[in-house]
């Protein structure tokens, strides 16, 4: 089958990789997303060699569950060993013998077929396009937010970030706090947000500084991380939804002085983001850019890295 | 009066340093402590300038109150506007307009008078001697973590570091949780938490790793971050109790990866501090090393940076 196998340096079309085989449901790949994650491992991020990509959906080809088989899913992520404490605790997502699909020790989603066990599987509704689903896995990252953190209406809310992540995280919080501003770069990519109601800024106005309740870093920048020290209040909550590759000058000490909180927030669960995209109560197709096939993954991959670009999606 | 300034560069010893003329109680020192913090000045960190010293214990010279003159006290560093949100819910700790005794805009305690609003000062009873008032201040930061976690008795939790302020907050964890650990370089300074029954760790096993609920960092270092990271359990909660000098190769990933929470943590209220210390519930004197005259601040200040050093007091 087709597949865009990762070496550890550099991506390679393979026309003949071998198909998965194993006990789990094998599911045909319909369509792909590529994130930020994915470009960070292509950077060396966990080390990981093997099929790249995590958010996608599919039909199901081959389960031992019948009725399962032609149904359209997507799939989380994380499969734990299901004998830890965490697993005990339906965290699979924080097992540490897990695998992780297209981020460790397991194949991921830029391929024909893919398998995982039919627990991480939810079918999607009719009235979910193909594009609108493979949303749910960053969407699911997005809620994560309001699992970790008690949000009050009345808070002063900024997102630091544009791209793909952020709109979903706006979004989100937008749903339990009036008052959320946008902090981005790219007035392009803000156009959507404006017409939802969202404040816009371009950049840091002395009265905005210590001026929020709750910060969400979605940049992944180390500028990113010092803009949310200059924003957040003293006591207030700072969510980092992104891992921040470089290791050079993060300056901590403001976080102890202000005695800041910062939870750092990874994979959610899947629900709330399908019921979210079921009900139409987040809105995904103002992201939506292009969609290239498996073979073209170089030029998708270069168009992703454009500032302007939206969610390219992989077609197999 | 006799002071130890410090012009930015180096510490001064000035004869004839003026009194302070203000509103505010005039305190005559009676002994002051030298902590970490102090040691971070004299390297740059608040670019302070003035007298040093924040952790005191004095008695009231002048004061519009007569009632306090003559009275043994011992005092809170922060002084707000009281006039900002922060004020207004008694957080002058916070205040964005606050000085700071010895660390922000207000001169300190290595001094023969300093003078502080009355409002900061607390009355020392009787039975606590001097030495022991003056870990009021770094007792009450130790407190400051019961303010900010929920603890659970059934939590394992472990301090990295085994310095003055670990002694401290070492004793704070053990009254909520039964399990704690430190982890120090300097075994002959751990002698004393052998005997109160704490576990002692010269080193990370493997299987210490991610293991705890609750790491509390109060060495400052590089390493001890990198420690606590390694520590910490995915999902738990991490208290950071010193401020990290260095910039560099701080790696927050795990902190996403894991969902860790990292709480910055700083100066705490007094009265839990006094009323711990009136009450025996903790005891401070095997942290206790020596005195020295004001004089002798230089000598003082190198004894405090060997690693076998306890909690070091300048009498004026």
């Amino acid at each position: 089958m087709k597949a865009i196998y990762f070496d550890g340096t550099k991506m390679i079309f393979e026309k003949n990789y071998l198909e998965p085989k194993s006990d789990e449901v094998l599911v045909r790949v319909r369509l792909a997303g590529i994130c930020g994650t994915g470009l960070e491992i292509l950077q060396g991020y966990m080390k990981y060699d093997g099929i790249l990509g995590h958010e996608f959906v599919g039909t199901v080809e081959k389960s031992n569950n019948s009725e399962l088989i032609g149904k359209r899913v997507v799939g989380e992520i994380n499969v734990g060993c299901d004998k830890c404490a965490f697993c005990e605790k339906g965290m699979q997502r924080h097992c540490p013998n897990r695998t992780v699909l297209g981020i460790l020790k397991r194949d991921g989603a830029f391929v024909e077929f893919l398998s995982l066990p039919e627990k991480n599987l939810h079918i999607i509704p009719d009235s979910i396009t193909d594009e609108q689903a493979v949303f749910v896995e960053p969407l699911a990252a997005a809620f994560e937010i309001k699992e970790q953190v008690s949000l009050e209406p009345h808070w002063s809310v900024a997102v630091i970030g544009d791209g793909r992540l952020a709109h979903l995280i706006i979004q989100v919080l937008k749903l339990s706090c009036h008052n959320v501003t946008c902090f981005g770069r790219h007035k392009s990519k803000l156009q959507n947000l404006i017409n939802a109601g969202i404040k816009i800024k371009l950049g840091i106005e002395p009265s905005d500084e210590q001026s929020f309740d709750l910060v969400v870093e979605a940049t992944g920048s180390n500028s990113g991380f010092s803009d949310t020290m200059k924003l957040i209040k003293p006591r207030g909550t700072v969510v980092l939804k992104s891992t921040i590759a470089s290791r050079e000058n993060l300056d901590l000490t403001p976080t102890v002085v202000n005695e800041i909180t910062l939870i750092g927030s990874c994979c959610g669960l899947f629900k709330p983001a399908i019921d979210a995209l079921t009900t139409g109560t987040i809105s995904v197709d103002s992201v939506i850019d292009s969609i290239f096939p498996l073979e073209k993954f170089s030029e998708a991959i270069e168009y992703v890295k454009k500032p302007d670009t939206l969610k390219v999606f992989l077609k197999p």
